[in-house]
């Protein structure tokens, strides 16, 4: 158990006058406990609460290691698992809910009464995943560091007559060389116009000369993720290309710098939207700046110009704006990023200069 | 659209008194308007009601085919989603909703009081896609043909020093080349002790002679799925082997000649258990005896003790009981079965006589 974590969700859970919890998220109840399952369609909770008798709910069909230091409630498929969950909880008291607890577990809870009244109360978890302890930041640049070398070689994996799908197919086996576990998402390499679509998935398109080359990776490691994305060019950049991709590293570059505790979040996205917009491509910078990322690749918390929070030491999450031009290219420059007292240490080294593939 | 299979579902939900309902399985909404798409965090639903006035609500940042025949709402990532679906449903009456709804969005539908009341009305839509019409019937056929050629090839895959997961680490590519999308699950590739764990997942063990060798595979063609389990020997089997192996082919081969429409499911259970314990080997057989499957690889409705209902013509699911002795062996034998008005056709032609590979 890793119990300041679960300590942490609770005074944030105190400060919504909430003292008990049902957390569902197989990410979050591993971050909690270390214990990681995934239920498919059977029930699998941590119940939470202020007094300390937190208790996990788990199916017999789960496995899970010896040594777990929680009280644990073993179910079978007959049982009634609603009414067993609902033995627990403090009728008395208002229940905190994960947000992706599902009907046919929430309901029939709701029906028994089996708690004052419901609110979904995720932000107390998802907050406290959001803030990276210092042990979680040292397996973030671990895996960010192998995403750095393993950039480096998807580069040689670029010549005539390649594919995005012979390119993508070699990534995996590159990435567990290089001692990751498994990607972080499917990755995307794009070329050309097919880079103008930020969700790309490879296909059988080949590379032409002048093309850009746009990589979108990331893997796990010691159960964390990394992301990054690079854009290259393939023989010649013309002065089009190369207008947008200064653009887009300046965007990078300029928001990354105004990164630091206290700073409102959606000051980086305006940042970089505002020079992309000067620039003359606003429309064409059509998502968000980025996104939180540690143990899930999308974890809750945006960087768009709606995010009034500030910034707080420990948080990491994406910046990658880009420009997409539909049936002619894209750009996008990526880095992990981690907030720090007096600024932001950026997990990713790999340079951000114009590069050219032979 | 399949407007057939939503009037199916919407007149058993009329059974129910229900008039409305938010569908969210994205695998469910596939089943009814051949739209595919896995919306991650985003909300992604389609909403049926009995007046035909059906509604697909989507995020602008997903892309469907063109043509799709339904009133579609699309929203941004700004909008207030849970506001804006609730202008669409009937306030007056109540709303069925899918058992995977989370509560991020069924807690503020029930706050806004955007239906008289909620109820888990899943079992319309999952007995739906429990009965297969001809097309899907069909398609069951194929991806189990492609199982059967591929168990033939996995077989060959077994010599002297292999591992486990070298023999599975060459199965993507076989059911490839036979026509085959993807798996339908992670294969399952276990050599004698490593049997007796029904979900074991191949690891570096090495072969050796007197091995059992258990295959449980899937693949999925024309985005239904195929689920078959055949055990081998490896060299030879002695006869405490044999005796488990025959008494698990024998309660499969009972278990199946059962099956008829009209039969109650739990009666095809009973039979394969009791002939298993008769044999002294009940409490090793420790699982429900089969699942539904189709679209998705474990859909809803089980082949186990409790299941009271009566089988129906169109119903797909697996038969598949096992003998697990921790420590020294396990044997199971599976295959896909179609529930017909006058009997079965069992969907896998691969042998189950007793067969030792070389």
């Amino acid at each position: 158990m890793k119990i300041n974590r679960i300590n942490r969700a609770l005074d944030s859970l105190k400060e919504q006058g909430i003292s008990q919890m049902l957390i569902v998220d197989p990410m979050s109840i591993y971050y909690m406990t270390d214990v990681y399952i995934e239920p498919h369609e059977r029930f699998f909770g941590l119940y939470i609460r202020e007094d300390g008798n937190h208790v996990m709910f788990l199916n017999n069909l789960f496995t899970i290691p010896d040594g777990v230091d929680i009280e644990k409630v073993w179910y079978s498929d007959t049982d009634p698992i609603c009414e067993i969950i609902a033995r627990y909880l403090d009728k008395e008291q208002v229940l905190g809910v994960d947000k992706d607890i599902k009907a046919r577990f929430l309901l029939p809870l709701m029906e028994a009464n089996a708690a004052k009244s419901f609110v979904n109360s995720s932000l107390a978890v998802d907050m406290t995943r959001g803030i990276k302890d210092e042990e979680e930041q040292e397996k973030m640049r671990v895996a960010s560091a192998i995403n750095d070398q393993a950039m480096a070689i998807f580069k040689t994996l670029i010549h005539e007559g390649v594919t995005e799908k012979q390119v993508a197919d070699q990534m995996l086996a590159i990435y567990l060389d290089l001692g990751a576990e498994a990607y972080s998402f499917p990755p995307i390499v794009s070329f050309g116009a097919n880079a103008a679509d930020p969700h790309h998935s490879p296909d059988d398109t080949v590379l032409k000369e002048g093309d850009c080359v746009l990589f979108d990776v990331g893997c796990i490691k010691d159960g964390y993720c990394s992301d990054m994305t690079r854009t290259f060019f393939y023989k010649f950049v013309d002065e089009h290309q190369k207008e947008i991709y200064n653009l887009v590293k300046n965007a990078n570059e300029t928001a990354e710098a105004k990164i630091k505790e206290g700073v409102a979040i959606h000051v980086f996205d305006d940042t970089a939207r505002n020079l992309i917009a000067d620039g003359g491509y606003g429309p064409q910078f059509n998502h968000r700046l980025g996104h939180f990322i540690g143990l899930a690749e999308h974890e809750f918390g945006d960087v768009s110009s709606t995010n009034e929070n500030p910034a707080q030491a420990g948080m990491i999450f994406s910046i990658e704006p880009g420009i997409y031009l539909p049936g002619d290219t894209g750009v996008r420059i990526e880095d992990l990023v981690l907030v720090t007292k007096d600024g932001v240490e950026i997990l990713n080294k790999y340079p951000k200069e114009i590069e050219i593939i032979e």
